[in-house]
């Protein structure tokens, strides 16, 4: 019995002896955010399967993980095919629904409801809702809290499962363009005078409206910890110590422990709002014992993407700070492979890491992707090889960001043919390079009518790939802010996001063969109101680290096209 | 007291009888279809707004009327401000959000729950839930069945309340490419086996499965029924006289009347599936009194989307002949225009109607769009003028369709300009025409990848549009099936409907601008397998009528662009 295939058993004899037919294991973790501390990581512990997404389903017999097409190789790759099945499923977004109808066929012709336990700490209250409304009679889903997974892992003596965070510091007015007091009166203007609070529990709406800012989480600007807005002021609720907040200040702004929080709300009652999305069930539990819940969106979202002026300024200091480092590492990788260096995939990853820390930057924002031939076909490769060695006349795919003292985030893709400046690539290199180009030509300079939506904008980046018979297995584009995935907005086939002034979002066109491997162009823009057409924004880039010019068919691109590739090329 | 202030008054004391603080009148029928006969419509008669879609309130005191944004002036005309306030509404997306908003101001504060009437058999048990969750304990709903609008409007005399449809005709799988029994074991392919039935209540989605078409409602070729389908055949109960359907039969459909199929389940009982999305609150009752009734998706509408080659075949008929319609119609509008005769707007629908009988339909589609000059901006213009005379050198836009033997409707604008063939338009007119003639070859040739959604086509086809700071207020089209919009597909900013190979659409940009007018160019669309790009899906047009080729600046038209209009003008 292999390791995974023994922990699979311990779990089924928890889930035996508490009734349950199976459980829902998940990536997220109790701050329901993308990147999950290792400490907290009990879907890959349980799995195997390393990928930042996809959900596990166990069942008596089986169990099965569903993972997005990201994911499939890798995830068909590091799982023990004894233990799971891997489910391969179109879209991240579609994981959840694909997992609901695993169920709904396990369920299929039972006499009795299946009993199907869930992370209460892992889910939030919006999802439990759907699922059961979703599974009717079919499924009872039992809470379970803690996490047996969790427990399990503790007995196997994991890493401690309980990590402070780092010192913290804040940013003021200067760099948000707002002050607490500003924010928190913006985020009640659409809620009930009723509601007298309202809970905020994912940690960059945390770090938004506190203007607070950690360094304990592995490549996040974020901090554990929740809080509660009232119309004057905001309570921040910290996990663990908050002396690591000492002297962090500013009006309306209290800074406290998470229990102390809790103390409080349950000493002044009220009525809290607390978004059914945003909301864990163990939360909303928690806070239904001290004061009255209601559902309520939280507001905070459409706030946080629409960048102010300020907010925009300290972006760019980061992504100029960025772009350098690309520029840099493309020229340094570049000569060292024509001079005949060894130079592997893991060298360029710890280089780019040494480029942002001489660049200031506090933290990378993401782990360094840097792929070389076939491997830039696997679109998250997350583990650059210590023994792949980069080939002249190859292409390696580089997706980077940095953390900079203002807290936002950066993300860049560059991908650019190893070898001497005057080199060319082969034909085929070429055409991709120049048909994904097209694609981000269309996206960076697109005008945009009034309530365009992030799916009408992918379309015009695809439209040039589509053309020739190429696509790419992701979205054209996420929002960027003090997460490197901040959403709104999206840019993507099914996101009905309203693209808005100020939104910040990658345009990342790409193409992926197993045997050609990678390109992919990846600039972070923003929306602008558009001078020359009144009421209509206009999409521009806000990264101009340098395109691979030996890449670039030039003839194949419209008059156009190569009029706004030579303004681009000023700004780099 | 006015008319409408004598009925709102009535409506009231009934209200009050029955211990209800309100209630909500709909635009719908218990068809629940979009075009509602004139007899069924109790929202126009209690408000006096005419419109097609607008949602109303009433309070003890006040009565709210919620449109959107193509009818708020149309609103404000028609109603009596004393009896009745309009709410603005954005989108008609959005009517029942903006009512459930009222409904909540009206509850805050009380002590007791709002106690708010609907009507059971204009509601469906999908938004019935809805409201309920949304409007959590602050509103109480209650079902009123009959709805009292109609007892009041029956109290004062108004037409007959319930009209016998015309005789009905049958379609074989000749056209249609399947039998019943074909079509109702595809129905039931997701389906779990405990489902005895399926309930159908759309009039298409009857109309789809039965195989049988009627005209007794107007510019329709469905006809008054439900249906019950099971594994093995397919029960069809009709509104009224069932001697109209004497001697259509097919294998395993069996005809009745509503009441006798009802009868027929209670004695059979079992288990019927419901799609809450499409089943009346009222049936939703009447089947919980006969059989064990469960929630289930009605898997019709994907199915009915999917033309097949037969249908495809009897479609292209019917547009073959719809074309030669336009184009009869285009010469003899602008001879005569030409020749200096007082040709209205009014003149110019009857002459279509005459047309289209002339070439074999059964009815019009829908209501003639026939709008001259300015009046091309009023994107629903449904009153052709008989005093408006067409001015030489002005834009005529033109949007019609028929209904043909085999039932499928037929979608078509074209937009001309009243002038001999030698003539060219003003440099304006050909900038918007050839503008919106741009976008719409971007939709009637684009390639789509797999999963490609409704919303990326519409990007792809504004995409042109936008470049030039143009847009239109609508979406870019919509399916076309046994209703002249069938959903899905729907092509639009927000769809995420995945276009197949097979479906059926209109591409239909357009430009409305109050003192030029409109321009609107239409086609119906299919999607089929792309033989240049293995996966991939072409659109490709399955309307020919002409262009106007003396609106269309060829210069501004890519090589590309002009291939494909030579290849289209091979087909017209």
């Amino acid at each position: 019995m292999s390791g995974i295939e023994h922990r699979l058993h311990q779990l089924r004899t928890i889930l035996a002896d508490e009734g349950l037919d199976g459980a829902i294991v998940r990536s997220t973790d109790p701050y329901l955010g993308e990147y999950v501390p290792p400490e907290l990581a009990l879907r890959p512990w349980l799995t195997g399967f390393t990928g930042s997404m996809g959900e596990a389903l166990v069942g008596r017999e089986q169990a099965w993980l569903f993972a997005d097409g990201r994911y499939w190789l890798q995830a068909e790759a590091e799982v023990d095919p004894r233990a799971w099945q891997v489910v391969r499923v179109g879209s991240s977004g579609a994981l959840s629904a694909a997992l609901l109808d695993r169920l709904e066929a396990l369920a299929r012709g039972r006499s009795e409801p299946l009993r199907i336990g869930f992370e209460a700490d892992r889910v939030t209250e919006g999802e439990r809702r759907e699922w059961s409304r979703r599974l009717e009679d079919s499924v009872t889903l039992v809470a379970m809290d803690p996490s047996p997974v969790h427990r399990l892992r503790h007995l196997e003596g994991s890493p401690a499962l309980s990590r402070l965070d780092g010192p913290m510091r804040s940013v003021g007015p200067d760099v948000m363009g707002s002050s607490v007091l500003e924010r928190v009166e913006a985020l009640f203007e659409p809620v009930p005078k009723s509601v007298d609070w309202l809970w905020v529990q994912r940690l960059d709406d945390v770090a938004y409206l506190s203007g607070l800012r950690g360094r304990g989480l592995p490549q996040q600007s974020t901090f554990r910890g929740v809080a509660l807005a009232a119309r004057d002021g905001l309570w921040v609720g910290l996990d663990g110590d908050r002396t690591r907040a000492a002297g962090l200040t500013a009006p309306g702004l209290d800074v406290m422990t998470r229990s102390e929080l809790f103390e409080r709300l349950g000493r002044q009652g009220g009525t809290v709002g607390c978004d059914p999305a945003h909301t864990t069930v163990s939360a909303w539990q928690d806070l239904s014992e001290r004061a009255r819940v209601v559902s309520c969106r939280l507001p905070v979202a459409a706030q946080k993407a629409r960048k102010r002026p300020e907010e925009l300024a300290a972006m760019r200091s980061g992504f100029r700070r960025a772009d350098r480092v690309m520029a840099t590492l493309i020229d340094e990788v570049c000569q060292r492979v024509v001079d005949g260096e060894p130079v592997t995939e893991k060298d360029v990853a710890d280089r780019v890491e040494a480029l942002f820390v001489e660049a200031g930057a506090v933290s990378l924002s993401f782990r360094v992707i840097a792929a070389a031939g076939t491997h830039g076909a696997i679109i998250h490769y997350g583990t650059p090889d210590p023994e792949r060695v980069l080939g002249r006349g190859e292409l390696l795919l580089v997706d980077c960001g940095g953390l900079f003292e203002a807290g936002y985030a950066t993300d860049l893709t560059r991908t650019f043919l190893l070898g001497a400046p005057d080199e060319t690539g082969s034909p085929r290199q070429r055409f991709i390079y120049t048909s994904v180009l097209r694609a981000a030509i269309a996206g960076m300079r697109a005008r945009l009518a009034p309530g365009a939506t992030g799916a009408q904008l992918d379309g015009i980046v695809r439209e040039a790939l589509w053309a020739e018979g190429l696509d790419y297995p992701h979205g054209t584009g996420h929002g960027v802010g003090i997460n490197v995935h901040e959403s709104p907005p999206r840019i993507s086939g099914s996101s009905t996001t309203v693209l808005e002034a100020g939104h910040v979002f990658s345009i990342e066109p790409g193409h992926y063969d197993a045997e050609f491997g990678g390109v992919r162009i990846e600039n972070v823009c923003t929306c602008v109101e558009d001078p020359d057409a009144p009421g209509f924004l206009r999409v521009e880039p806000l990264t101009f680290a340098p395109l691979d010019e030996r890449l670039i068919d030039l003839e194949r691109l419209r008059t156009d096209e190569r009029e706004w590739l030579a303004r681009y090329r000023q700004h780099a």
